[in-house]
């Protein structure tokens, strides 16, 4: 597949550093180890923020830094988890003394490196805790995960967790939020078209042209099953009802809708599986009082998307409201 | 292709219904004759800012309704110009008394609406003022276009014309300094792959696997030429090249860099053609003092991007910098 790259090996080097260059405002980049942070970084007497794993997804992570969201981002190779060498070197980077919270996505390369990082860092004597993001109810257990795997809904995790610590809040206490949102957050994806991976240059799965993967994992990780194309209608349904049921948001509950696109799919089709979504949800009494639509964790070029739900109450909802400002979330500073 | 869509003939309504609910803080909606504006409109005393066109090319034009941008936008059918009715009815509804100013990408069928559309406002005791788009620099002349297409220099013609109606100039003036933008913005695209047409259902032109084609249109209007692949530096450099030499930026003056994604390239390869072109103007003397990287205006799920540049001067960053409320740009409130 044609790809705007130069040497495959280069891909995620090239691409950090033009992000960095292109949001100098906001962001500070080390080259070598590779991470991203706050151009203010560390923020004294601020609980720091780090979030990481594998490229391939942007604009997370590294779109998300800034004020009141991470204050480090760490990006490691495509689909690979970082080392612990750039997770330690940014989490000295960002730590003001408060101590630094590691939000991870549930994957066990993941898991393992910032387990060992977050056991440096502590060496170091940096506090630090982990919250672990396993949103994706498609399946238990995957390719690269036991248990859930971690997908969109870091991004709601992070905003939130990102607004606790801007406001003050102890090391204990952004944990605390950011385990509640874990807590409350479901997402289900779908395929019509595979990622290539640059350096291995195919796609990572194959789906014929009247066929789509129900389920998908952001890495291109098998789903529940694969299906004949349907309607918009029909995929968004599939996916709402998968993440409703294990919910189990109810009549007079409020929620934050997020139609994710996986990087290769119009805004426009984003936009009609989000009404449809919005009105089944509404149907059931849910009040959708919040609402994301885009590319915000993505697959590289996948075609597809994903639906995530937040069940919300007055203080999420209020960190979710508060300032931010970062390369691609930014309102009311 | 497979696409996220229901009946291929309810595509705008649809997708435009489900940005509206999910931005309903932000926009209205009229559903027929289909526009959307500013929740608040119309705005008293303030010269509203009108821009439209054919769909497909999402987030424009409704992702930049709001305030200090556009008061209404009006997408027409998926790549052909919005009827003169809608326009009037969406004029309608945000003139406050001030005039309204159309933002016209240069389209044949474009011009031609809007113009009737104008007719049809100032028969009704409407001021109108227009301002055509025309940025790219690949052709003179082309599929749909007498003289040069207008491409993703709109959102930098919308954004800073939308801050001056915001600080309260007259339409004159508000006219004045669109076309000062215009005067000074060039842009050329690359296309990797055709997008796909709902209603038609097959790519609108082909591409070999080891082909580009350079100086592409927004519809897949045939470019300059078409090449063989090459690397993401190679790229840049063909379109920076054609855009610097065409703008005649030099030593010693300001720029805003744009790269602007077609709808289903990765955002990390949009940032390796960034930095390329960064570092080339900046060896050619010329600061990047504002930046843009992301998918503002798509060519649906169109893999290729495409580079502009804008001379800045101080009252144009001024406004650039100035605060705003859209779905898709969303700053300083």
């Amino acid at each position: 597949m044609k790809k705007l790259i130069n040497a495959a090996a280069d891909v995620v080097a090239e691409s950090v550093a033009g992000f960095a260059a292109a949001n100098e405002r906001i962001v500070r980049i080390s080259a070598d180890p590779l991470f991203v942070t706050r151009a203010d970084s560390p923020v004294a007497g601020k609980v720091a923020v780090l979030s990481g794993g594998g490229s391939g997804h942007e604009p997370m992570p590294v779109g998300f830094v800034g004020y009141g969201m991470l204050d480090a981002g760490v990006p490691g190779p495509v689909f690979t988890s970082p080392s612990p060498d750039p997770i330690v070197a940014a989490t000295r980077a960002i730590d003001s003394g408060a101590g630094v919270i590691y939000l991870i996505l549930n994957y066990t390369g993941d898991i393992l490196n910032f387990e060992i990082a977050a056991e440096l860092a502590e060496m170091e004597g940096i506090e630090v805790a982990s919250v672990v993001v396993n949103d994706d109810v498609a399946v238990e257990d995957s390719t690269f995960t036991a248990g859930r795997r971690g997908v969109a809904g870091t991004v709601l995790v992070s905003k939130i967790a990102g607004a606790a610590a801007e406001r003050g809040d102890t090391l204990e206490e952004v944990a605390l939020i950011a385990q509640r949102v874990v807590h409350h957050v479901r997402t289900m994806g779908v395929a019509l078209s595979a990622s290539v991976v640059p350096h291995v240059g195919k796609p990572s799965f194959e789906l014929d042209e009247n066929e789509l993967e129900i389920g998908i994992g952001i890495h291109g990780e098998p789903g529940r099953y694969r299906a004949a194309m349907m309607s918009a209608d029909q995929v968004a349904d599939h996916l709402l009802d998968a993440v409703v049921q294990d919910l189990k948001i109810a009549t007079g509950e409020r929620a934050l809708l997020f139609v994710n696109g996986l990087g290769g799919t119009p805004e426009s089709e984003l936009h009609i599986v989000y009404g449809r979504a919005r009105a089944r949800l509404e149907e059931a009494g849910v009040e959708v009082i919040r609402s994301l639509v885009g590319n915000f964790v993505t697959s590289l070029e996948m075609r597809g998307c994903s639906i995530t739900v937040l069940r919300l109450d007055d203080e999420m909802t209020e960190l979710w409201d508060a300032p931010v400002d970062t390369a691609r979330l930014r309102w009311e500073m």
